[in-house]
């Protein structure tokens, strides 16, 4: 399907990779080995994790990194790039490693979610595009993620494709909102594309079109008996909505034996209607009736609706959810944490920044996540030099990366590496998971975080800790810079 | 090139536009002829006036609409459809009438920006899409002008390609920011597809790889001489970039008779740090120099900088522009106005709602903006049906819609329809402007605004007006939904 064919969005970079393209490539650096870092700082919304996403489609795009002759003849007009420069983007591939975390994985700021090795052209070139699907997908899993939270395991449903900002972030919103933890969309081709399961029956005007609401009532459940969900409010949703929604009910459904249906209420006072509604449905039999509603939700408006005792089976959240609207940015970086020289020696390089939040972790690195061995729970992360080892079975002392005076011992712990490797050499050596098995990944892991940590409102900061080695190369860099 | 050839964005639709159409089709409603308007009931972030955008990819869309075999052996598979309405929408094509406001026009809450009208399963398919469009570039096209409205003239460069919202959240957000009046991207294939104006220069990451940041600095100047705008705060801005940029300058771009440049600050304190580079590159001799800023800014920082004096020549506005983040939603709505009966006569149609807000506007409509004759001052827009016709040669008394009896009598005015023929019968009769048309129109549209609209915080409300014809139609339909 048209859809399918993969883009190419190699030329969906910020144009400043190009120009420092060709500057490596004027000024002798176009081998030079380079490693960045993709690392976020605040969780949106002020919460305590973020959910990994976007890896499947940075995958597909590095795979498909190539300058057609169309986007060299582009380049050329710009009269900036050298005809050497021009010729070899002709052959340009990506030739270097990357490492990530697996999509689904609870992440923390300052830590990696991606490191890629490779000649400098290469790792600044893909910059733009690697940001941008890691940014969107962990921005939507990450809100998704809260929104069915707050939901406490009744079914969410993604309905805002027409609120998306682009097509791409509908379709591949919806992705996202899945892996976070939502039972569907209303967007067909995301199920059709990556198999994010699609549903939906009737807007208003359905109810509009027919000469009475009874009527159109009627000619849904005739033509979908088994998938007749009404939506109820509009003219009076208790006066008129939920009424004729039974009647329609009792004179297709039940001569059928059909039992499960249900009523969606997309206005008024979501808890008064909902307590009415399910009031009147059980009255007139129809237990296994399914409440859906949708409107302006989000996680503050569920929490608040099921405080209150509304009558809720199912949340459609639209708009709130497919932009993220109380935070809609996800702030992930791409910064450089070192460079080879000559002999393949890795030299740390830091970013200083008068404000200290925004001074870089220097160096290759790698890292660890703790979980008690008894209980399971992640207890700390450990950032530490490529070549550090944790052994386990043995304590460790952290401590805490600011406030360096603060440190634990670790004790029966298990270490478990966080990023997994994704390229070698250009080449694919990561198996994908399908979208369910990310999916599942996502709920189990956020099991093994406690409570606190999930908490929306001044949650406990997880522990994201610098190893001593890696906090002395900082420190000696941070001291080096100031002279 | 790739991303030009046109996607089959068919598929992307709400779930329940295909069930419903199956059911209008199951139930002898395939052409009962409907009307459907798109507007919006808020601006957003509390202004006065958004800007329309996304027209032209709607067309795109349009004229694009087809299921190929796979969109409908995915429909079959789901169980809910009949091989009718299956072997129809093989033949599925738009057949119906389209009219919308151009792109770049100033609109306004509650007026039609789209109406279309068609065979109902068609009008109801395109919901989706038509707003996702219509909704994501009108909502960058509004921030955009924002932003460069509180700029007053400097230059705006849209930065955001890595924090968008997706793909398109990145190349179509970029020609929207372009409408709304920024001078250029940073996200080139915007350029190459859309012809957005793309540059930069470099990353932090370009300083780090050289021995040093004036290495760094003449490495570029001499790549780049005639676009060289340096990054200057790497390591400290004022004490290490600016006095390195200068002797970058001196040493390679001044031999060469170049005296256009720039530097640009991406951190800190801008106002200070702007208005000590500007004095330290005038004493130096480089006044020709260009300031850029960017990091966090929107309309609001960006006034309370100039405000305080800063020395800046243009603006780079990233996930704040792109995202419009401090209001990231534009809530438009598509809503069925009315139908035709069998002898093709119009019934108006209403939404009722508990919130009054939410009622809308029914029956197939037309809308004037009335300018005034001397001044060219944009007045009141006038909503009315579709066969009314406004003589502007006469006194003509104007209602406020919500609290009608205030009434206002224009005299001296020219009255100009808003909306125009996009597509009659399924063929496109519009002729499509330039990107640089579009921006340019919003421009001159912008001029014919009072300051009191323009205004960020509590503007003045714009008059939308309804006839006292269309007004009755609505009260008739309100009273008979009352019984």
């Amino acid at each position: 399907m048209d859809i399918q064919a993969p883009l190419n969005m190699t030329m969906l970079c910020d144009f400043y990779e190009l120009t420092m393209g060709n500057g490596y490539f004027e000024n002798g650096l176009k081998d030079r080995i380079t490693y960045f870092d993709v690392f976020f700082r605040q969780v949106p919304d002020g919460g305590g994790v973020a959910i990994a996403a976007g890896l499947e489609q940075v995958i597909d795009y590095i795979q498909n990194l190539h300058f057609t002759e169309e986007d060299i003849a582009y380049l050329r007009g710009r009269k900036l790039f050298s005809e050497a420069f021009l010729e070899y983007l002709r052959h340009f591939r990506f030739s270097g490693d990357i490492w990530a975390v697996p999509e689904g994985t609870p992440v923390f700021p300052r830590e990696p979610l991606m490191t890629v090795r490779a000649p400098a052209i290469e790792a600044q070139l893909i910059e733009t595009y690697v940001l941008l699907q890691l940014n969107h997908q962990s921005l939507i899993a990450t809100k998704a993620n809260r929104v069915c939270r707050a939901a406490g395991g009744r079914t969410v449903l993604e309905f805002g494709s027409r609120r998306a900002q682009g097509a791409d972030g509908a379709i591949v919103g919806a992705r996202a909102a899945y892996i976070g933890g939502c039972a569907g969309t209303a967007c067909t081709i995301s199920d059709q594309v990556y198999g994010v399961s699609a549903g939906g029956t009737m807007a208003h005007s359905w109810v509009q079109m027919f000469d009475s609401e009874l009527d159109a009532f009627r000619a849904y459940c005739r033509t979908y008996p088994t998938n007749a969900t009404l939506l109820v409010d509009t003219y009076n949703s208790l006066q008129s909505g939920v009424p004729n929604a039974i009647r329609a009910f009792d004179e297709v459904l039940r001569p059928l034996g059909i039992t499960r249906c249900g009523i969606r209420f997309d206005s008024g006072d979501i808890a008064y209607l909902t307590k009415q509604a399910r009031k009147m449905l059980d009255d007139a039999g129809w237990t296994d009736c399914k409440i859906t509603v949708s409107n302006s939700l989000d996680e503050r408006l569920i929490l608040v609706l099921l405080r209150q005792g509304a009558e809720i089976d199912a949340f459609g959240v639209g708009e709130r959810l497919i932009t993220a609207k109380s935070d809609p940015v996800f702030g992930g970086v791409y910064k450089l944490a070192a460079v080879e020289d000559d002999q393949g020696n890795i030299i740390p390089k830091i970013k200083i920044s008068e404000n200290v939040g925004k001074i870089t972790t220097p160096h290759f690195k790698k890292t660890y996540r703790f979980y008690n061995r008894d209980r399971g729970m992640a207890e700390a992360d450990y950032i530490c030099v490529y070549d550090e080892v944790v052994d386990d079975t043995q304590p460790l002392v952290i401590r805490d990366p600011d406030a360096t005076w603060k440190k634990k011992t670790m004790t029966n712990f298990v270490a478990k590496e966080l990023q997994v490797p994704i390229f070698r050499a250009g080449e694919l050596v990561y198996q994908k998971p399908t979208l369910d098995e990310i999916r599942a990944y996502c709920a189990a892991q956020i099991e093994t975080l406690w409570p606190e940590v999930l908490r929306f409102d001044n949650p406990h900061n997880y522990y994201v800790d610098l190893s001593d080695r890696l906090l002395q190369i900082k420190m000696d860099l941070l001291n080096a810079a100031r002279q």
